[in-house]
């Protein structure tokens, strides 16, 4: 299945110029520009996390995602697939994006605009903590799938690898600030580091987050312990 | 016409709760509990402010505002009457909300959330400068209204009486920063301070932003220079 890889995000341009540009000249690196990887910040629009079971129930015995694009990290996709979530209160979000491959639980991640207007308080959780949360019915083309928990919103977090987290001096678990700018700038705090050796460093924020800073490809961003 | 005054916000008891008790213990205030006024942060959810021959077109002739709830500055309420909106590329908003009273201009002010569902990027503009912004078309029961102009989102800001500046050390027109705390903290960058002596002490943020921090009535607030 042939997919054609997206541009490089303006982070990972803007990265490697300035680091070529300073050494051509000579001088020596400020420190962001010095860091390993260049910090790329995204906007995490609702999506959801499904085992092969539940991808069978919605989309038929033996379907497979397809990819629509490639996301930043290595092997994640968002998938041509979409769903209809149906909530506790019986209200509707329709074209809910599916993220592949598929995973060992099934979790929707949806921001508050959408928890309100879903009619429920959505719980903060970190990804993959979803004991004692609400659920919700999806329904694909082939069929419904309920799920008897799993409707979050996300903890805000960043992915690093090892090296990444050397940088900035933070393990796992930790919080980091991340600083937007431009003309309606936010500082989001507690930015949950994630560490592991096969993640590119990127930032999920979500779209209410993404929508108060109006953040841009060229919108400034900083990440601090 | 008789309106039943709100509860007084929480930050407001809060308020003179901690002085009293500061004052009865015989301990000096901290420094926030000092100031001269509580400060209350409220979520501005997407409204417009009209002119009386707006509101006329839209309901009705010698029509006037009804009062359905008083807001937290002085005189100013959110109007009973709520209209649809009818973007530029023909999508819609129902039960936009009217604050009253009325004004000299027509203004709109939706977060980029609704820009989004809308179709068009909202410019981000302080109230009342609304010059070269998109218009829309405004149904009410008893007809339609067209604005040229004045579909923004409105910059977030702070409303403070002279004495407020003071104690915060500001002028009108300076940029502060708002922190707000809880498990999903945001800092916001460029709160516009605006200076009145009519002024209650108010910070106003949109639905995106208090989505994104999910500010609750007990979640803390600190307005620094």
């Amino acid at each position: 299945m042939a997919v054609a890889a997206s541009a490089p995000h303006r982070a990972v341009v803007e990265h490697f110029v300035r680091q070529a540009v300073y050494s051509r000249l000579g001088k020596p690196l400020p420190r962001t520009a010095s860091a390993p990887n260049p910090l790329v910040v995204n906007i995490s629009a609702r999506h959801c996390h499904l085992t092969p079971e539940a991808v069978e129930a919605l989309f038929g015995k033996g379907h497979q995602l397809q990819v629509h694009k490639w996301l930043y990290q290595e092997g994640q996709f968002a998938a041509k697939e979409t769903l209809t979530l149906i909530g506790p209160r019986s209200r509707v979000i329709s074209n809910l994006r599916i993220l592949g491959p598929c995973r060992s639980l099934n979790q929707v991640e949806l921001a508050y605009t959408d928890g309100i207007a879903l009619g429920f308080e959505l719980p903060l959780r970190i990804s993959g903590d979803i004991k004692g949360t609400l659920g919700c019915m999806l329904m694909g083309p082939a069929g419904f799938f309920e799920m008897s928990e799993g409707v979050i919103r996300a903890l805000r977090h960043v992915h690093m690898a090892p090296t990444d987290a050397e940088f900035y001096g933070v393990k796992a678990g930790e919080p980091m600030k991340l600083k937007i700018g431009g003309p309606c700038g936010i500082t989001l705090d507690r930015m949950l580091v994630r560490v592991d050796k096969s993640f590119k460093l990127e930032a999920h924020i979500d779209t209410d987050e993404g929508n108060a800073c109006n953040l841009q490809p060229e919108t400034p961003c900083e990440l601090t312990k």
